[in-house]
């Protein structure tokens, strides 16, 4: 698509350090990594996000492939696998990337959020099944 | 597993919110939720990471499913898809699961870290691409 910086690393318009490459993923470094080895898992095709990706699960073998070499690579102690939908959510490049962020003693990444006592259950788990097929 | 709480919810010993059942996968409210809707998916397979879990793609389909259907049900405006491995990591139960976390204007979640300009980034591409068989 024209105007994606992703759609244009993954046509070579402008550069970037790709480190997985199959015909319908790339993996490639992450402009502004959060941690050492941080990269992002990127389908070829040009969608925005998950919900536009119920044919895409070739990205499952990438994703466990790239994990395990960037652990492999840094001798990581931990890894985050994160994938933002939406501005609210943290997404920036509005095409679907997850992020595979290796984590290290004392790096500086946090996750912040009250996490409350789940109350009505059976109600919520309902409103969610009822969209399912 | 014995003494795995995310295996006992699977095999009924105890309670937990089932939104989605396959024969390989399930998803339940999580107990603690970040958001109205926070909702786990979870191979019934007791792997502990996803560096275990390189034969589960049927995991994709379920992380897509689950996904829109939060969406819908709750109306949100964002999504994270988040999954941890390693306590260094934030993982608290270690049985592999993707955290779905519907954003709503004001919710209270936020994700720190310092992203600094790449760089060395052809030789770390090296090191993990020189991973992957």
């Amino acid at each position: 698509m024209e105007d994606c910086v992703f759609c244009k690393i993954i046509d070579g318009e402008i550069p970037g350090h790709k480190v997985y490459e199959t015909d319908n993923v790339v993996a490639f470094l992450d402009a502004n990594p959060a941690s050492k080895g941080h990269t992002l898992v990127v389908p070829k095709m040009h969608v925005e996000n998950i919900h536009e990706a119920s044919d895409m699960d070739f990205m499952w073998d990438a994703l466990v492939k790239v994990s395990n070499a960037v652990e492999e690579a840094f001798d990581s102690e931990g890894l985050n696998i994160s994938q933002n939908n939406g501005e609210l959510a943290g997404q920036e490049v509005m095409h679907l990337h997850f992020h595979i962020t290796p984590r290290y003693t004392g790096d500086e990444i946090s996750v912040e959020y009250n996490r409350e006592e789940l109350e009505n259950g059976e109600k919520l788990a309902e409103r969610i099944s009822g969209k399912i097929d």
